[in-house]
Parts: structure tokens; C-alpha cells; sequence
């Protein structure tokens, strides 16, 4: 252990020009320290113009400008030797589009020279956009200057996964635009691309309707915890100038009580109590009655305004949790059933999976859904759909072994709002179900292809993401909860789980090092983000580890 | 369940104003609602001045003219007809005394007439200072205009724990003084009255010291994070103004790995690596070397200087998780006991504590302390000690049985940083020593006197504490940590584990709804504390409990 110390003391200053969060593809540095005067860096566009590009270099310039970031491991050095000053970056980007999608290329090169001019080369301009992180993240600040350290640095960097989200579930407390805002910039922060939004759930529809505005005016908590269609193409607008996909999810049929407060007549086992946990997973129960072509119709209606409204290609509709019994023991149910000899709950099922997903496709999108609609119904799902995982690791193997796209987000490692007891009411001595808490380390070291050998398979491994369920969590406290812990998942995903060109699991303490840097970080860009450690900890990497076991006695 | 339903909205507008958090020792409301011109509310203090009183008049005085707080179960009603007005809230203080101590009298009654007249009575100012605490929440936002509602009211008022604490932990990560001043404010909304600084640890040493300057430029995380000598007197007056005492902790022997940056010569087993765990409980290691005079003398000079800055009468010196093999296998100890063969460990922590509390008693102090000092040394404790339960709940009727005063405090219903997952480094799927996380519901239905029915012991539990233990909290994520989990610990010390006049156990099903209702008021007050449910359950009290279990065929 006082070997590794040495070791970290001895590359303290390499060390620290390597602490990029997430870990690139590969790195080369050199041993030249570069001055920053960082109000005259030069940026210059050299291909093509494109809004996107210039508004992201105006956003790092200005960052760049207003950055005075010490990693926390220099607290004890002196002024670093600059044997030149930076003046100059390049960017070129091949393809001036600014589509953004499942497929959009996000690799970049950066180059640094050890005379003070630097080259970024990207494919598209959300290459682009990860590069300027990237270079934000190497201008440091040391007694009371800016510098660029272990110049020469070349960069060759792309993600190991095409999809690397956040779940924010705004229905059960909501959140202000702003803090979604904010969450989107760490994420950029951290070069995750998808905020997989639950708008909607049982709780409340915080979403501007048109087609029924009775949804949000009876659905939201207050006229003011709405999210108006204008409010929504602005998140959109926002999360593209960052590179960041918004998938919505419309979940259906279950987590949908709240459809009721408007449309009773659509809805089957409206708040059951006192035993409520017979026909839902959490208070209050209510699932689209199945058996009433209204409801179909209802939910068709509901994917024709949002699928127009969210731009994203991909449309996601749910489908977890879903309830048999709340249909069993509805009377329509009951009755339509009885009428129909030849239907059962589960053909309902399947018929309104298949209204449903021919809607999806008459619009155009591709459709995503929890892993009960592939797995637990009789239901065909479209082969291109994109299936997320999240009861168990081994449901990620099974989805991939039927030839379907899968997002990994199994709760045992995923679930940011795990481990923190209760919050059903009356249960004094109540833990979390999916205790316990899932620290960054955990997430960390999930490896998304687990029993997955099978390169072609490995392939529709499309990412991960990491979940906040909001039943304790709101605007108040959701940068606490999501970081650095989603940043844990921002470079699994983008780095990969194995170190580069082996099957080797990524060194945990030396990660461990990068991230509490990077909190500081997105402490220092106004992201609240809980620490890791005691500072006394952060400053001695090695030395506040698990002790090894001691050697039995035979 | 309905019941309980039309239960509470039946009595909405009533219950609103029982919403009081700590819930009152008696409380009697009528129905007349007034409305209340916040600007023109006249405070007239009737007995001697004194200026905490008459600081603490301006400040509620200031907050209920701020304030504009709506309950949240009143999301939905409409305008509330008042029958007057509010106008007058006469003060008279018995005692005109700022001495504030463990003995002072905090009882106050609280009398609102139908017709705008208020009278608060009380034996002392800080009596004053929780009557006004509760005025202010009697005083809510209604349709654009503040009501009092359900006048006449009478409030007589006193709590059941002289002792009611929270413990902060400084030093394995630092607080900036305004996070400790806004916990401060935090406390006072909730009757608290009791700061455990645990200022200094084994990690950093954050406070000046004059007898050794060199402590804090050793020991300190960074010269910006040294809370100064006027720093923690500013600290404390600020504290006195909200009733609130400071007890200071200055742990000894153990926990003292940081003294040793200035003072190796004094110590013992100084940061062992990598098998920390044989020589504490949490690296790195390090203890006051006890058999050496000048550690000691160490020891003493530390009380004598902070006893004197840290004005209240009790001094905590700490004494938990003293770990014996640091001495067992310290080489000038093994010599020491060679040369001294009459002496052993045991001797030694027992001469050491013997200097440290005849320090204590020479400069006039109450000493406090960990369970271990008393449960686990030979050292006969001085009769009039505090003595701080942690490890058990068993640990409070044991402590009680020894003749002692205990402040209860066992980890299992008192920690807030438990269940949060390890912290140390290297753990993959590391989980917290302490799990599961302590949900407000297992801190509010601790109960303090388990297992002591003799009633003179009873009166031994002078009080409990919370804990903030800083390996995983800092500045950023106080709040979050602390509320409204403290608050909980807050009424179950102010207003005592049972409904009064009973042992029936206070109803957890009435506190949730009032719970609820002070975290958004101390989020409107500006303490970021936590949800404790979606707010749809929060709206619909008992509609979110835990379902009974379904009866069993037989």
C-alpha cells in the first residue's frame, strides 16, 4: 500500500493530465506544461458551419473562461513549469448535419501539440461536442493560472455504447425545467447522450395535452408543475446542443391511475384500499381497461401527440408492472369475457400491444418497452424494437439470445433511488425493496455483457442507463441522488467495462481517483453532486481502501 | 382505509391547524379563522427586556412577513372565510436571564383569542423563542392572504428531553459556517436544542488552536477550512439566539490520527497500512500514545484551550472506539510496561482519563462522553458525566442502571448516514456497516426508554441525538442528510415517545401527514431537505401505507 502511494506521488502530475472522466479510448501524453491565457484561446471552425458546433463552442469557451478547477489531488503542489503557452484550437467536423440519432457517430481525435496548437477532427458535430468536453476537462488551474499539462496529448476517443442514459421519472414529485436542464449539462459533463424521460405515471401527468387537455389540467399536481408542448421543444432544443437524445415513455397499460381522474370510464381497479397491492405495484392502482376499444382508442390517441411532439426517433411505451389481477376482477372485464368465449386476458393483452405498436409504426418510430412486454406476454414484439432490462442482470443474455436491441438497467445495479428504506407510510422499520444503496462502485462494475459471449450478440447491447425513480426524490434533492453515481454509469458505457483490448474489468481505484475529481468538478460547475469520500481519503488514493484479508493460519 | 379518508378530509381545515411539528404538550382550537395583515402584527414584548428575546422577536417578526407557506394538503381548497383579525401578540418573560444551560425551562404557553389578541407566557426567553416558533407556523397562506386558523387557540407547551441534539461530524469532511448556521436555523424551526460539534477526528483538524498553531496549519484540510477562535464564537452567539447550546467534541485517545501531522512524538500506530482495521475502526490509524507524559500534557492543553472558547457548561471528550493493539504493539509502550511491569493498557487509559477529567473538573466543566468510558475501561467516572449510547439500544438502560445521565443515540435509530454503501475504496458491492438507511418512521418510533420503568431512571435519559457522520456528507448535501429525518428525532425528544398521558406509542399515521408538512415548510424556509413521498400520497394521506397483511385461511 505505501507502494501504491509512492506510485500516485510519484505520477501525481502525470496522473493528473490523465484524470479525464470518462476514461477516453486511448490517450498518449508528453511531459510539456502549456500556460492557458484562456480569454485569448483562439477556436476555429475549420469545416462547414453549423449551429449546433458554434453554439457548443461559445458554451466551452465561456466555461472555459469562467474555470478555475484544481483537481482536488494538487491541493499540495506548487506552481507547475510551463515551457510554452496554448493559443490555438482547430475543429473540423466531416459531416455538417446536425441529425442526431441511435446511429450518430460521437468519435473525435484531439491532438495537442507541445507548441500550444491543438486539432479536434470528428465525424459529426456531436463528436464535436464530446471533444470540447474533453478539452475543457485538460484545462486545469494551478497558482492562479491556467494550464494544458503533459503536453503532447493525443486523444483517440468514440463510446463503447451507442446508448448511455439517464431515467428521470417526473410523475411522482416533478421537476422544475431547470433542474432538467441542469441534469442535462452534467450529462454532458460526463458525455452520457439519452434522458430517458417517464413524463407520466400514476401519480400525476405533469405533460401538456391537446388532444384532451382535461389529462394535465385533472392529471398535473398544480396548473404550475406542468410541462407545456413550447416547454417540452425547448428541453428537446436544449438537450440537442448537447448531444443528448430525449425518449419519452408513455407507460401503458399499467401506471396509468391518473388517466382516470379524467376518463374513469377508460380505467379498471381505480385505487384499490385498502389492499391496493393486489392490483398494482405501488399506491394507487389503475390500468387502462383493456377490454374497451375507447381505452385502445385513448392510448392510440396519446402516442399520436407525443410521438409528434418528441422528435427522438425512438418512442418508448412502457409496459412494466402490468396487473392481471386488476382485469380478472373487473366487472367489464368479467362480463366482455364472458361474451367472448374465445378471449382471455391475455389475448386482451396482445391486442392492445398490437394497436399500440401499429400506431408506433404508422407514425414512424421505432418502439422501446420494458422487458414484461417482450418476455411475459404472448404479445409478437416488432424485431426492432428496443427492449430494457431492469429485473434482473440475467434478463439482458435472455432479450439478446431472441435477436432483440436491449438497454441494460438492471435495478441490482442501476437504481439510483435503491437503499433509502421505506417511503410506504406506517412502516416503522421499512427498507427499500431493492435494497441496498447502489454506490458508484457498484454501478461501476456491472458489466453489461454478462453471459454474453457472442459478438454479433454483444452487438445488440446498445447501452445502459441508470434509473431515478422519484417516489423520495424532486427538484430539491436530484443532483445529490444522480451524482457522481450517474457518471459511474457515463463511463461503463462510454469507456466499457473492460480495460482497452482485454477482458479485464477496469482497475476500480484507479477510477475511483478520476471520479472524486470529476465531482469536484461538477461541484465547481454548479451540479450538487455528493462526495465519495473524506477529502483525507481523496488525497491518499489507496489508503482508506478495504483491508486485504489477513493470511488464515493453517 | 376510506374511513381514514373522509377521516382527514372531513377534518382538513381543522387538522391543518394541529399541523404542528413538534406536535405541542396540549393544544385546544376553536373555529373562528383570522386574517392576519402580516406587515401590521403588533409584537409587544410585556416584562424586562432582554436582547435574545427581542432579537428573536425581529427575526419572527421578519420570517412570518416573508413567509408565504400553504400546507400541502390545502392544495385544493378555496378561500377560507375569516370572522376578524389578527393584531396583537403580548410577550411576557418570568425570567429575564440569557443563561442557557441544560436546566433551562422551555415550557411556554401559547393563547390566540377569536377576537386577534395573543398572549405568549413563558418562565425564560428561550421558552419566548419556542413559543414564537410555533406562532409562526400557526400563521399559513391562503388564497393570496395569511389566516390563523381555528381560533381560539390554546397551547401549553413544554418538552419531555431537556437534551435534543444533532451531531455533526467536521472533520471527515469540512461545513462552511453558513451550512452550520442554516442547520442551526433548521433546528430552531424544530425546537433542537442541542449542537454536538464533533469538530475534530482523524481526519482533518479544522479549528484554530493558539496553545499550538501548528494543529490547524497541519491539520486542517486547507487554510479556508479553519473555523477560527471568533469564527466559533460567532457560531455559538448565533447558536444562544436560537436556544441552542453548543457542545463541543474533542475525541481523545483514539481518533487522533491528525494530531500526529504536527505531533508524531505523541502518537501511536500512525496511519497502519494496509491492515488499518487492526488499529481502528476507520483509516488511518492513529492514537494518543498514553503512555507518554507529554501526551498527556497534550491532551490536557487541548481542554484547557477549548473548554474555555466553548462557553456551554458540558465538554465531550469523546473516548469511543479506543483500540488496544494500537498500544499492544506500539514499541515504546511494550517497553514502557517492561520497565513499569505493575502497569498495563488498562492502567494506562485509565491514568489517562483521570488526567483528562480532573482537567475538566478544574476549569468547572460537565464532562461528556462515548459508552465506552464507562462500559468499557476501568475508569470510575465522575457521578455527574454524560454518558452518549451508540452501539445498542440496550446501551441506555445499562448506562441509566449505572447511576448515570444518558443522551441516547444508538446507531440503529440515530445514524443519517447509514445505508448509504461503503465508502471505503475497492469495495465493489461494499454495503454500509450500519444498514438499512434510517427512514424518519424508525427514527420517530425509537423509543428512548426501552426497558427502564423505574421512573427516577427514567429521569437519567435526559435526551437524544441524531448523527451526521461525514465520510460520504459535506456542504454540498447537508441539508438533504439531515432533513427532515432530524425533525423527527426533533418531536420524538420534544414532545416524548407517547401520546400523552399514555405508553401508547405516538400515531405514525397523524405524524406523516404533519411531517410532510414541516419538510415543505423548511424547504420554503430555505433547507433543502428531502421528500418523503410522492406528493400524490401526501395529498392522500394513508392512501400509501403498507397494506395489512390479508387474513390467513385457515
Amino acid at each position: 500500500m505505501y507502494k501504491l502511494k509512492f506510485l500516485v506521488s510519484g505520477f501525481l502530475v502525470a496522473h493528473q493530465a490523465l484524470a479525464l472522466w470518462p476514461a477516453p479510448h486511448s490517450m498518449e501524453t508528453g511531459n510539456s506544461h502549456l500556460a492557458v491565457d484562456v480569454e485569448k484561446i483562439a477556436y476555429n471552425i475549420c469545416s462547414a458551419s453549423n449551429q449546433i458546433l458554434e453554439n457548443a463552442v461559445k458554451r466551452y469557451s465561456e466555461l472555459i473562461c469562467k474555470e478555475k478547477f484544481s483537481p482536488p489531488l494538487d491541493y499540495n503542489i506548487t506552481a507547475i513549469k510551463t515551457s510554452g503557452s496554448f493559443s490555438t484550437l482547430d475543429i473540423s467536423v466531416e459531416n455538417a448535419s446536425s441529425e442526431l440519432s441511435i446511429d450518430t457517430d460521437e468519435s473525435y481525435s484531439l491532438n495537442i501539440s507541445d507548441d500550444g496548437y491543438a486539432s479536434l477532427l470528428s465525424k459529426t458535430v456531436y463528436g464535436a461536442i464530446r471533444g470540447l468536453e474533453t478539452f475543457s476537462q485538460l484545462v486545469l488551474y494551478n497558482d492562479n493560472h491556467h494550464v494544458i499539462k503533459n503536453a503532447p496529448v493525443s486523444i483517440t476517443d468514440k463510446p463503447e455504447f451507442a446508448h448511455r442514459g439517464i431515467l428521470l421519472d417526473t410523475s411522482r414529485n416533478y421537476y422544475s425545467i431547470s433542474s432538467i436542464k441542469r441534469t442535462l449539462d452534467a450529462m454532458a459533463y460526463t458525455k452520457m447522450n439519452v434522458l430517458h424521460w417517464h413524463i407520466v405515471d400514476s401519480q400525476s401527468w405533469p405533460v401538456e395535452s391537446k388532444f384532451d387537455p382535461e389529462l394535465q389540467a385533472k392529471g398535473a399536481y398544480s396548473k404550475d408543475m406542468v410541462y407545456s408542448h413550447s416547454d417540452v421543444t425547448d428541453i428537446i432544443n436544449y438537450s440537442k446542443n448537447l448531444g443528448i437524445r430525449v425518449i419519452p415513455e408513455f407507460d401503458m397499460p399499467g401506471h396509468t391511475y391518473i388517466v382516470g381522474m379524467n376518463r374513469p370510464d377508460l380505467m379498471s381497479c381505480m385505487d384499490t384500499q385498502p389492499l391496493w397491492d393486489t392490483h398494482a405495484a405501488e399506491p394507487p392502482s389503475g390500468q387502462l381497461n383493456i377490454a374497451k376499444p375507447e381505452a385502445l382508442k385513448y392510448a392510440e390517441d396519446i402516442v399520436r401527440e407525443y410521438s409528434e411532439l418528441f422528435t427522438d426517433n425512438v418512442f418508448n411505451v412502457g409496459g412494466d408492472e402490468v396487473n392481471r389481477k386488476c382485469w380478472t376482477e373487473d366487472q367489464f372485464v368479467i362480463k366482455h369475457l364472458k361474451d367472448n368465449p374465445k378471449e382471455t386476458v391475455e389475448t386482451l393483452i396482445e391486442k392492445f400491444y398490437k394497436h399500440i405498436y401499429k400506431t408506433i409504426d404508422d407514425v414512424k418510430k421505432t418502439p422501446m418497452c420494458w422487458e414484461e412486454t417482450l418476455l411475459h406476454t404472448n404479445f409478437t414484439l416488432p424485431k426492432n424494437s428496443i427492449v430494457q432490462a431492469w429485473i434482473e442482470e440475467e434478463s439482458v443474455p435472455k432479450i439478446v439470445d431472441m435477436g432483440y436491441r436491449v438497454v441494460a438497467s438492471p435495478y441490482t445495479s442501476s437504481y439510483l433511488d435503491c437503499g433509502h428504506g421505506a417511503w410506504l407510510g406506517n412502516m416503522p422499520k421499512g427498507n427499500s425493496w431493492c435494497d441496498p444503496f447502489k454506490t458508484w462502485m457498484r454501478i461501476y462494475t456491472y458489466d453489461p455483457y454478462v453471459n454474453i459471449t457472442d459478438s454479433a450478440k454483444q452487438d445488440l447491447v446498445i447501452g445502459g442507463e441508470v434509473a431515478l425513480w422519484s417516489e423520495q426524490a424532486d427538484d430539491i434533492v436530484v443532483d445529490k441522488l444522480l451524482w457522481p453515481r450517474a457518471a459511474a454509469a457515463g463511463e461503463l458505457y462510454w469507456s466499457g467495462p473492460y480495460q482497452p483490448g482485454t477482458s479485464t474489468p477496469r482497475d476500480l481505484n484507479e477510477a475511483s481517483i478520476r471520479i472524486a475529481e470529476h465531482r469536484f468538478r461538477l461541484v465547481a460547475r454548479g451540479i450538487n453532486a455528493e462526495p465519495t469520500q473524506p477529502l483525507w481519503c481523496i488525497r491518499n488514493p489507496g489508503r482508506c481502501n478495504l483491508p486485504p484479508a489477513a493470511p488464515k493460519s493453517s
